[in-house]
C-alpha cells in the first residue's frame, strides 16, 4: 500500500514552523507495515491545495490529510476534497449539535461559522472528536482512502489511533516493519559503503527483506535498517543477525547496535566495569561533560569535570605546570595528556579526558589551524594514570568541531576500555 | 513565481527524521519576496522520487531540491531529473578531480564510486561545493527553474546564497520580506499575547504591514515580526519602530531583539562591562558553560567552569562545607549559594553561578519533586561576593529541565548586570 500524508496550512510553510505530525503518523503506520513514499505541506489555498492533493491521490492508495478542519475561511480541506471526488458537502445536524454541547458546557454560545465543521462530504464516515470541534472524516473512493485529521496533536493522535484499530489494521497487510539504527564512528561515509555493499545487496534478497539507509554527518554515520516481516519474531531475529553481519564488518567502529549515543555506549561500559569518570575540556566548553550527564542516571559514574577556559584556570585548577603551557603552548599533546592525567587524580577517577584545541572562528596558526584539537585519556590503575593521546584536524564551524571533538574524546575511553575488557 | 521544496531522502519518511533544511531555505526566499506554495519528502525510490518530482514540476517555476547528491546507489536525484528534462547525464573529469583533490588532502584515496557525482545534466551549470563532493545544479528548462542542492546544511548553506546573489535575486519581484526575531522570558504565552494584541492590530493595518507570529517553548517565547516593504530602509525602520514598541510593552522580559541567544547577549554584557565569568553547576552538568563557549570569542569573557556532580566533589573542587551539604541537602538555596560565591573565589571572576537541582526521571522527593532547581548567582565587588538565590520548579523531560535551569541562571545574570548599568 502507498501511502502520503498532506498537512495543510500556511504557517507549516513558513521559516518558523514545521509539521511534526507527520512523524507520530509515520511511526503508527510503519507499525503496520504501511510506508510513506512521501509527504508534503500545502498552503491554505484553494488551488495549491486542490494540485496537491490531486496528484498525491493518483500516486499513492492512502492519504492522510491533517489540518485545514477548523471553522474559518482558510480551513479548505473538506471543501477540496468534496470537490475533487465529486461527493457533495452534506450539513449533518448531529456534528453541529456535538460542536454546540461543547460550547455550552463552558458557558459559551457556538459561533455561527462552525457550521462549517459539520459539512461533510457524502458518503464519508464522520470519526468523533473527543478533545475538539472539527471530526476526522473517512472516506473510500475508487479503491484509495482517504483521511482526514485535524491539525491539534492532542486531537489527531487519538483519532488517529481508533481508525488504525477500526479499519486500518484490517486492510493493511500481514506484513509489519522492524526498525534498528546503527552508528559508526572513524570511518568516512563511502568505506562504509564500500564494507556494506555486499551485505546490502545480500539483504534486499533474503526471506526477511531488510532495506539500509546510509547518513553521513560529522562525526558520525548512521545505518537505518529496515526489516518487512510478518511476525515480531521473525523481524527482530532477521535484524539481530544483520547487525552480527555488520559488527563482523565494521569492527569496532560500530558503536551502537540499537539507537544509543555515543554518552550511552560509554556511560553503559562505565556502569558495567565500575568505571568512574571526570573530564577536563577547554575549547569543548564542557560540552563532554554535558553530553555525559544527558543520561539519566549519569550520576552512577560520572564524578565530575572542569572547564578550564583560560590558560591560569589550566596551572590553578589541574595544577597544569606554567612552564609546560608556555614550552608547547595550550594547545599542544603535552598540555591536553597532563589535562587528562591530573584531572583523574585529583578526581580520583578511573577514566578522564583532556580536551584542547581550536574551535575557531579565530584563533588558527598555519601549523595549528581552526579544527586542530588535542585529545588525551587516562586511565589510572595501580596508582599513576596510563595516557593515551591524538591530534585531530576537524573540519566545519565552530558548533561542528566541538562536537567532533566531544564524540572523538567519548571514542577514545569507548575503544579503550572495549580493548581492556576480558 | 510559484516555488517549492523537495527533500530527498527515505531517512525524512521515518519516525526519526525531519526535513529541516527546508526552513532555511524559506526564509532566504522569503527575503527575495518568494513564497513557498507547497513542500514536499521523498523516498530514495526512482519511481517514487520520479512521480513526485513531475507533478511539482508542473504546479511550480522554481523548484529546489535538496539531497540525493552522494555517491552511492541510493543518491538519485541526478538521474531522476536529467530523465525527465531528457538531458542526459555527461561526465565532468574537472568534477571528479577536485573530488579526488578533497581526499587527497586528507592522504586518501578517492572510491570509485564518488565519479558518480561528476555526472552533469546536458545544459546543467555546476555548483561548486567547498565543503563537501557533491556539486550543486541550477538548471533551466522550458521557462522553469530547477535548482539541486547537497543535503547537508553546512553544504547547501553557502551554495543557495551564491546562488540567490547570481541567479534568484535577479529573477524575484519588487516587494520583499524582512524578518525579526524577538525572545522572551519570564512572561507566560497567554501574557505575552494579551500585552501584544493591540500591537498586532495596528501593524497590519500599518503602510509598511507587519504580520507576528508567537512561539512558545519551555524556557522561552518567542515573536517572528515580518514586514512586506520593497525597499530594505523602509523594511528594517517599521521593523525597528516596531521593536521600540514591543520594549515598551514588555519592559526587560524581551531579551533579544534581533535573533540573538540567551548566551550571547549575556555575552555581549560581559564585555561591555569587562566582567569576567565562570559557573559551578551539578545538575546542568556543564550546559551553561557549553552555552556561554558556543559563542565565538567567548574567551574574552569566560574563564574557566566545574561541574560538581558528586558531593564530594563539591567540597573538594570548591570548598562547599561537607556540614552545609548535610544540614541541607545538596539540593538547597545554601548550597547553590556557596557554589557560586565560591566559584567566584576561586576564580578570581567578577560573576559566576551555582545551580543544583533534580533533573530526573529519578531522585525527587515530594519536598523537592523533580524539577527542583536552585540557582543562585554572585557578583565579587570590593573583595566578598554579594549573592542571590532563587528555587525554581521546572516542568517537563531531564533535557527540558536542564536547558531550563541554564536559561534561568544566565537570565538571572543578565538581569542583574542591567539593574547594575548605570
Amino acid at each position: 500500500m502507498k501511502a502520503e500524508v498532506i498537512a495543510v496550512g500556511s504557517e507549516l510553510l513558513t521559516p518558523t514552523h514545521i509539521d511534526t505530525n507527520s512523524l507520530f503518523i509515520t511511526e503508527r503506520l510503519n507499525q503496520l507495515g504501511i510506508e510513506l513514499q512521501g509527504k508534503s505541506v500545502a498552503a491554505d489555498d484553494r488551488t495549491a491545495l486542490r494540485t496537491i492533493v490531486t496528484d498525491a491521490l493518483r500516486r499513492s492508495d492512502l492519504l492522510i490529510l491533517t489540518g485545514g478542519l477548523g471553522p474559518t475561511d482558510d480551513d479548505l480541506t473538506r471543501d477540496v476534497v468534496s470537490d475533487l471526488i465529486n461527493a457533495p458537502l452534506e450539513y449533518h445536524a448531529e456534528i453541529f449539535e456535538a460542536i454546540e454541547k461543547r460550547f455550552a458546557s463552558r458557558g459559551l454560545k457556538v459561533p455561527e461559522i462552525n457550521r462549517r465543521q459539520a459539512m461533510v462530504p457524502r458518503g464519508a464516515a464522520i470519526l468523533a472528536n473527543p478533545n475538539g470541534t472539527a471530526p476526522g472524516l473517512w472516506i473510500e473512493h475508487d479503491a484509495k482512502r482517504i483521511l482526514l485529521l485535524p491539525g491539534p496533536p492532542r486531537e489527531l493522535k487519538p483519532m488517529l489511533e481508533r481508525v488504525i484499530e477500526e479499519r486500518l489494521a484490517s486492510v493493511a497487510g500481514a506484513t509489519r516493519l522492524f526498525r534498528r539504527v546503527l552508528r559508526i564512528t572513524g570511518q568516512s561515509e563511502s568505506s562504509v559503503e564500500e564494507k556494506m555493499q555486499p551485505l546490502y545487496a545480500r539483504w534486499l534478497c533474503a526471506p526477511v527483506r531488510i532495506v539500509t539507509t546510509i547518513l553521513a554527518s560529522l562525526g558520525q554515520i548512521e545505518l537505518h535498517l529496515t526489516a518487512a516481516a510478518e511476525t515480531s519474531d521473525e523481524g527482530i531475529r532477521a535484524l539481530d543477525a544483520a547487525v552480527e553481519e555488520v559488527k563482523h564488518a565494521l569492527g569496532r567502529d560500530l558503536f551502537s547496535v540499537n539507537g544509543q549515543t555515543m554518552q550511552e555506549v560509554v556511560g553503559d561500559l562505565c556502569r558495567a566495569g565500575s568505571l568512574r569518570i571526570s573530564a577536563a575540556e577547554s575549547c569543548t566548553g564542557g560540552l563532554v561533560m554535558t553530553r555525559l550527564t544527558e543520561v539519566p542516571g549519569s550520576s552512577d559514574y560520572v564524578d565530575r569535570g572542569v572547564v578550564v577556559y583560560s590558560n591560569q584556570s589550566k596551572t590553578e585548577l589541574l595544577g597544569v605546570p606554567a612552564d609546560l603551557i608556555s614550552a608547547h603552548g595550550a594547545v599542544s599533546e603535552p598540555v591536553a595528556e597532563a589535562m587528562a592525567s591530573r584531572m583523574a587524580e585529583i578526581a580520583g577517577t578511573d577514566l578522564s579526558v583532556g580536551i584542547t584545541g581550536i574551535a575557531g572562528p579565530t584563533g588558527g596558526t598555519p601549523e595549528k589551524p581552526v579544527g586542530t584539537v588535542m585529545i588525551a585519556a587516562a586511565w589510572r590503575r595501580d596508582g599513576k594514570p596510563e595516557t593515551r593521546v591524538r591530534t585531530f584536524r576537524f573540519v566545519g564551524g565552530r558548533e561542528m568541531i566541538r562536537f567532533q571533538a566531544s564524540q572523538a574524546a567519548l571514542d577514545m575511553l569507548r575503544r579503550w576500555i572495549l580493548e581492556a575488557a576480558p
